[in-house]
């Protein structure tokens, strides 16, 4: 199988590297051959519905924007129906990819890398050839979680065709709950070791595991082939097939997509009822989870293999992918070992809009450290809030923020402005006054959140008296939204010499 | 005609409403007949398919246990599939119905009464009999706005199939921008004159009228008759008729369920692919307006007009309400007069969720004033903020929460422990603290507004020193959360004896 379909000229690809600005700088990127990128084909392996498109989808253009050269364009099976794998010879390589049931996450698993299929729609479609229109995702490979988010940040600024809620969860907990799987069918004993091993990663990270019924999650992957869903793959090309009995189309594609003419609408309904009946029983089976975690792929099959039985291997291969796209969840596709000579990967699922948290769990499920700058950060709206006492990262308070999926953003230091006194309240907190005008202050420490404005507007609701919430001023001249307090409740003793609640604690200066 | 399928016995419908208690106490209720109520049949007018469920559907139960009392079961086109007139011998009165395609809001239209068609999916439609599932709903009809607002409260309360946003607008904002069709098809000259009249109501309440094109709406509404979207239909009963030919069926009934049968699945994806197109080119159209205006129904034909051209009537009847459920839009049909001998209504359609921006427009357009408790506040998650300055209703700022859907809930007081002085800002604000404990404090005025969280979230982002937020006592024992002021910067005036920022800016006390 050739990896390239289509290659721009070395000597065009040095020049754009060397003139290249952005996040992206000096990234290649290789576009699977049914995303349009311009001046190149788009063929979707196939020759006949060949086109030259004028312009980059959205995807490809906001990276190409970054920085991000393009170096050409990647095989893949006929229509996007299958599995595509990814190899480069360069050094940092960013590839986009598409993934209906399991093509932005199978490849990564089989190569050790790392591979996100963001929540439907967070990346715009626009300039995809449509494989199964509704469950269609453009997705990202890289090396690394670093370089993959980076390009996701990227992808998922440029075009989005739906919108993220205002109350979407910025962070995973500081200790989430992941759910496994009860069974792990077509599983061999060295991969379920594999599984196993990257599981017990989790657990020492601080993750609770618990288990849940795979049931709903594998019929409705049955439903995905099986069923009348397919009638979208006739959408979106049968009557070109039809239309061109001597075009070169494999042979089973010609078979799946033709039989799917005939498919009766209210089987499609019946069919999409079905989902939504098995999805509300996933999900009730993932209350109070904050990601499932299974095996990418469960085994790695030999070409010959794949020949013996292409459709039963291929059925196989999606096994825990399959059921993704239609349930709505997002997904992370992390390296994870070995699994005998082969390389073992394992996928973090969350909710849709939840792609921070699968981030954040796949990182601690990978060598690689969690972004600070997770990719949602760059797209979705969201809010900041300094805390100076209880509500510290690790505070007894913390958990009112990462609760609502607050993410913690480093520390701070307010300009010298400010007294902080001991407060009266259980648990102690501190409060954080400006002095007036002309009078000696004190820099005080303090620790920045990131969250949903929905969250923000949460827990000010809930905040007891006498904290208030205001813009205080920070020693980089910024006024950021931070704890202040009623200032006729600020009569306790004056700790502002320790510079930080922690400190005064440490010294003994608190209560 | 007959009105009603099935009546309880007078004697326990007057047993029952003397012992109701709730909201909605002394409230009769009738029940189209496609609403499942225990006890009663549920024969959707096809005696066929009748079954005795044994318990009320969602909405039915909630609004008996708010002390509604079900009369009986009213007739309806078979399978919900055209409209049914409401009338009553009793007083107070709400009907639930159904609504596809307008039936929800035309016979409001055309009875003088008011229909709510809320938002999809916000009542559940659990013990409704489908007839076109992906855009069934619940609606409720009573003599005016008040008590279907009341209903809709306690409907909605009962039970959702839908999650409501986290920003949703809870009011309209003061001067609403409300469209209108650029044309006015199948409306006579004297129900033009009753729409023009009504949209001059609307005017000289403050609405800023503008006109829209009609055309993606009129042509959406012809995807709901004419394309393959009536495939829903067989499949919510195509094969129970399939499997009954001896069954009364109504012979137009049949003709249209059964010739669904063959549609195909991508012709049905082709339409819905349509819709979805239309109704980003008609959303595009409606940006920056709160509402579009029509009128509910063209025309009131004769029962001999219908006979000689049912499907024609029944399309134009529907012109200005098919559309609706397509485009995802919630709708108030409110009486507005008389053309000629008929009576005359409008339909108030607002964006998916808007359901409180509908109900403000479509009481400023009739005699009923804009209910304080618009039902959605029954449902949704709201916070509340109080002001005592420049965002007081009708003040410089005030804007700041009326463009995010803040509505105003009345004056409240605080309790005798606070100051209120001058800021030296542009516009002047007044600094709001609380005495040391054992100071004299005095009461001071200001207004509540109840808004989303993320509505609260994002004023508070964009909030600058020295205001704060937090938590204020009030004259009835309540904390609420409320302005309060980095005391540092409350160095101005004492203006507390004025009791309120308006009697202290009458009094010259201001700046």
């Amino acid at each position: 199988m050739t990896v390239w379909i289509s290659r721009r000229p070395d000597a065009d690809v040095a020049a754009e590297l060397k003139a290249s600005r952005g996040p992206l700088t000096g990234v290649r990127l290789a576009v699977k051959d049914n995303v349009d990128v311009a001046g190149l084909p788009t063929t979707a392996a196939c020759p006949e519905v060949a086109y030259r498109p004028q312009r980059d989808a959205s995807a490809v253009a906001a990276l190409r924007a970054a920085g991000a050269v393009v170096v050409g364009k990647t095989n893949l099976d006929q229509f996007a129906t299958g599995l595509v794998g990814t190899r480069s010879p360069y050094g940092a390589v960013s590839d986009i990819g598409t993934d209906t049931a399991g093509s932005g996450r199978v490849p990564a698993g089989l190569q050790g890398i790392v591979g996100i299929k963001p929540t439907l729609g967070v990346v715009s479609t626009d300039g995809v050839v449509p494989a199964c229109e509704s469950y269609d995702c453009v997705t990202i490979f890289a090396p690394n979680l670093e370089l993959a988010n980076r390009a996701m940040g990227v992808m998922a600024a440029g075009a989005t065709d739906r919108t993220w809620p205002c109350d979407v969860r910025l962070a995973a907990p500081p200790n989430p709950v992941v759910a496994v799987p009860n069974e792990l069918p077509e599983l061999d004993r060295e991969w379920r070791s594999a599984f196993d091993a990257a599981v017990g990663k989790l657990t020492d990270a601080g993750a609770r595991v618990v288990t849940v019924d795979i049931t709903p999650f594998l019929a409705a992957a049955k439903l995905l082939y099986d069923g009348a869903l397919v009638s979208e793959r006739y959408a979106a090309v049968g009557e070109f097939i039809d239309a061109h009995p001597d075009a070169a189309i494999d042979p089973t594609v010609r078979r799946i997509i033709s039989a799917a003419r005939d498919i009766p609408a209210h089987r499609l309904l019946r069919d999409r009822r079905e989902v939504n009946r098995l999805r509300a029983v996933a999900m009730m089976a993932l209350d109070g989870v904050d990601a499932l975690v299974v095996p990418t792929a469960p085994m790695h099959p030999r070409i010959d293999e794949v020949a013996a039985d292409p459709v039963g291997v291929n059925s196989r291969m999606g096994i825990y992918t399959n059921f993704c796209n239609l349930f709505d969840l997002c997904a992370v596709a992390v390296p994870a070992g070995t699994a005998g000579q082969a390389q073992f990967g394992i996928t973090v699922l969350a909710r849709a809009f939840e792609d921070a948290v699968a981030m954040d769990i796949a990182a601690l499920a990978s060598e690689d450290e969690a972004p600070v700058d997770v990719w949602p950060l760059a797209v979705v709206e969201s809010v900041e809030l300094v805390v100076f006492g209880a509500h510290l990262r690790g505070g007894p308070l913390a958990h009112q923020l990462t609760d609502q999926g607050a993410r913690w953003a480093g520390e701070v230091t307010t300009a010298p402005r400010y007294r902080m006194s001991v407060l009266p309240t259980v648990p102690a907190k501190p409060a954080i006054t400006r002095v007036p005008d002309g009078a000696q202050g004190t820099e005080l420490n303090g620790h920045r959140w990131v969250l949903s404005p929905a969250a923000l507007g949460r827990f000010l609701a809930a905040l007891p008296a006498p904290m208030q919430l205001g813009k205080v001023e920070f020693d980089d001249g910024t006024w950021r939204t931070a704890f202040g307090c009623d200032a006729a409740a600020a009569t306790g003793a004056d700790i502002s010499v320790y510079g930080s609640w922690p400190a005064a604690i440490e010294a003994g200066a608190v209560g």
